[in-house]
């Protein structure tokens, strides 16, 4: 039961802004510009990185949802999202994306840990200035989202139709904020 | 020197929002009303949170931005914040905003680290959900800040002086995105 009073039911971060919409605005908007707006990045790829970032902060609820999405966006090459989730290292991705997989993880631990090396691995790889801007701005969102979600101990549904159905939302309709209900 | 292309010589997350000002819009809005807007915590208690989740993250850019923010904040009283980073447990604040720093600090390690038992030291101290939902928030939101300015590695002016001049801007102005620049 979330340590605060939301809304019975609702899973995650939607019970979260639905308790406070005035911060829950923008956080729904920031998730929006970043994983669906403008990118480089293809939306899965950004997807995936927010699902590697959540994994690594073991935030079932943002993991299994950001994944659900990106099974939804990669389509066929639906199977990438649980190999990156078992091991960057021998998934079946762009050399690219893994170097800014690997800075993920690195922003995950801390933004100090991120290196030079790690930098200029992606730059080889093809990885421009915006590749890593996003992928850094994504990696330190879903530090956020994983927090904010855990912190309050909310509601973490365990069937995985569940997040399915997230997954079908998430990129149809996009992030849009939940209307908020009186509890 | 930042790892992307960003104006020279302007510090810190201004410099990546300059470079992003699409994704930046939300972050500073949302700073904004996180504390700056309607809480029952005070604004200097709110940066005093937004420091000690900075401190505890080693990215001074952030760290000495808000603690001179809170300085301006609380007047006289600002030996606090100096006392804060350097020890929580003895510091001279309220009992309720210590068992509310200590919340804040498990979110800065995960947001799994905070336990019933921290909520309920913090509820015997008087305070309410939304004390609890904005500190939770605040921490998980500077976890992210921290993220985005030293993954990025952008410019950390070394002045105090520098501070300073930002602490005031933070306390009159409030959050406003600065203006893009080409560069």
């Amino acid at each position: 039961m979330a340590y605060i009073t939301v809304p019975e039911g609702v899973p995650g971060i939607r019970s979260l802004v639905m308790f406070r919409p005035e911060t829950g605005k923008y956080l729904y908007e920031l998730a929006q510009v970043l994983l669906r707006g403008d990118s480089p990045l293809s939306q899965a790829d950004r997807e995936l990185i927010a699902t590697h970032v959540s994994s690594r902060n073991n935030c079932m609820f943002c993991m299994s949802s950001h994944a659900a999405a990106a099974r939804e966006l990669y389509g066929e090459g639906r199977y990438v999202v649980d190999c990156v989730i078992q091991e960057v290292d021998t998934a079946p991705v762009s050399e690219k994306l893994k170097a800014l997989l690997n800075i993920a993880g690195k922003v995950q631990q801390s933004g100090k840990a991120v290196t030079e090396a790690d930098i200029a691995a992606a730059r080889e790889q093809g990885a421009t200035d915006r590749d890593i801007h996003d992928t850094v701005l994504i990696a330190a969102t879903f530090s956020m989202f994983n927090r904010y979600v855990d912190g309050l101990n909310s509601y973490t549904p365990v069937d995985p139709a569940a997040y399915a159905e997230m997954g079908k939302r998430m990129t149809t309709l996009g992030y849009v904020l939940p209307q908020p209900a009186k509890v």
